[in-house]
């Protein structure tokens, strides 16, 4: 069983995860798929996997069968299982919880040759809509804090099967940078009385130099400190906590302002690696004035390196203005 | 010119390095140069780098020319560059700072071919003493507040030059992660009034499962919410908050346990690439009863992906006990 680990000094959590235990021989093996290998995420495979939570069928199709579109299942090899009990221990300074969570797999396609760029607009919108099912169904679950949904794209940005999909990790605890962004927004609103991503949307708009797209309802910035060169993020203009409460008018627009942001990263930088990071209220706090949800988009480009290990700090070799100015160009 | 860049939100700088603009096309060119290849801090081509800061030499043999056994020059490529004054501006809500401060490597070795772990035992030290000497010059500098102290050793953990090598990257202010640590560690001794540090050293050796290797002044151990697979942290038994001000007895004591760390590393993973950082007190404060200086190394065995950029979150799929006993029972 997996447990979290809280640093002691810093207060981070760490999931160890004995389960998927690695003795020093085990690095480096690559287990990347390659378009000519078996695939347990293609059609016909479903019985590799765990059985569905989620699916967008074919109308008649059968469960756990071909005929699908979309489908959500447990990761087979799980940071964290649902099952059992949350236990808080400590061991001398030391404090640890008991590994509980969720560990989900979004099959974004049945075609493994797709990846979010090349699905046609109404199965990019229906990705969002698996995620936003999801996030309302785990936070049914009182034990859960955080759901933290991602997306590895290429194996130089951490994915393991090259069949296009997201996850979904939903964890006991709120998450450290969830905690830290929280904690600045609240402090920016106590002072100001509003919304820092309002404000800085409203800047980002009267300045326009780090615009990347913008529409009614969403826009796409390359951000002012933008840790990773070609960084962006979408943000609804109207402001709003839960990703999950979103409207259906909401997913449409943001499946149209996502979609065409990938579509420029991919066209910019030669189909480069990437992540990116749903940042969301956390599941026991209400509606908030304070922090309004959005994602971060972040193209592999350089290297975590020592001076990021131990400072925290980065170093971004492109300015925002500048990444932002080559995307608004592209053509569509 | 550099400028630093603070996130608003959480309050994260970040440089954003315009000398070394990156156009789209830049990113994916590897720059490691091969065995066969030029290498500018090879015996011979002084003249490739910036005019040496510190070198130990042969007697009587010339600055900036052979001779050396180890030598400190200004990083060609500079993140930040010493010259000019700090201004602090605003841009509506956000904040930025010029790119002051110091980007130096410390060319370990002349001997393209050895690395850390192949170097005599009196080599190592002296890369120690460089280190010492270089933080010792630096703080007298009254702009700058920190100097992060890294090693990248491989191509996977940011090393852009094969040749055996360390950075330094002085900083005109407190870096996020070390604030951070160093509140965690001030809220622990406002509590209980004991350094967390010396703590942790106690209860690592009252139970021993985490120890890597211990002798009279230094103990090396695999830390209880390691984040990274391998993960061992080098501490002073001794309680002290400045690295620059260790003696020599201890700089002796550190170099056997460092390298031979590393060595175990090597040998347990056969050749990682790794980063190492040195975590220290930032220059404007005094000797603080409850900071205490240590060296972390991190071997790259995992991918910084996804759920890491959302959350801050790390998966270690190693037990840091299941790692200490690997590296201890391993033959010296």
């Amino acid at each position: 069983m997996s447990e979290l680990r809280k640093d002691p000094v810093t207060g981070r959590w760490v999931i160890i995860s004995s389960e998927r235990g690695k003795r020093p021989s085990d690095f480096g093996i690559q287990k990347v798929k390659s378009k000519e290998g078996f695939c347990p995420f293609d059609p016909g495979n479903e019985d590799k996997t765990p059985p569905e939570i989620l699916a967008f069928r074919q109308e008649g199709s059968l469960r756990n069968g071909p005929g699908w579109r979309l489908r959500v299942v447990p990761n087979k090899f799980p940071a964290l299982r649902v099952e059992g009990e949350i236990n808080r221990e400590g061991v001398g300074l030391y404090d640890k919880v008991s590994g509980i969570g969720a560990h989900e797999v979004i099959i974004e396609t049945p075609n493994h040759q797709d990846s979010l760029t090349t699905l046609a607009p109404k199965q990019f919108e229906e990705v969002l809509w698996a995620y936003r099912a999801r996030m309302l169904d785990l936070r049914k679950d009182i034990r859960l804090r955080y759901a933290m949904l991602f997306k590895n794209h290429g194996e130089a940005a951490g994915a393991t099967l090259e069949h296009s999909h997201s996850q979904l990790i939903a964890l006991p605890i709120v998450p450290h940078l969830v905690m830290e962004e929280m904690a600045g927004a609240r402090d920016y609103y106590s002072y100001k009385e509003r919304c820092i991503f309002c404000d800085i949307i409203r800047q980002e708009i009267q300045q326009g130099d780090r615009v990347v797209l913008e529409h009614a309802e969403f826009i796409s910035v390359a951000p002012f400190a933008s840790f990773s060169p070609f960084e962006a993020w979408i943000l609804p203009k109207r402001h709003g906590s839960f990703f999950e409460e979103s409207q259906v008018f909401e997913i449409q627009s943001l499946s149209w302002i996502f979609q065409e942001t990938l579509k420029r990263l991919e066209k910019a930088l030669n189909f480069p690696p990437y992540n990116f990071t749903l940042h969301t209220t956390p599941f026991n706090e209400r509606n908030l004035e304070y922090y309004h949800w959005h994602f971060e988009i972040i193209p592999k480009l350089t290297k975590f390196a020592g001076f990021e290990w131990g400072s925290g700090f980065f170093i971004n070799p492109t300015p925002p203005e500048e990444a932002a100015k080559f995307l608004r160009e592209l053509a569509p």
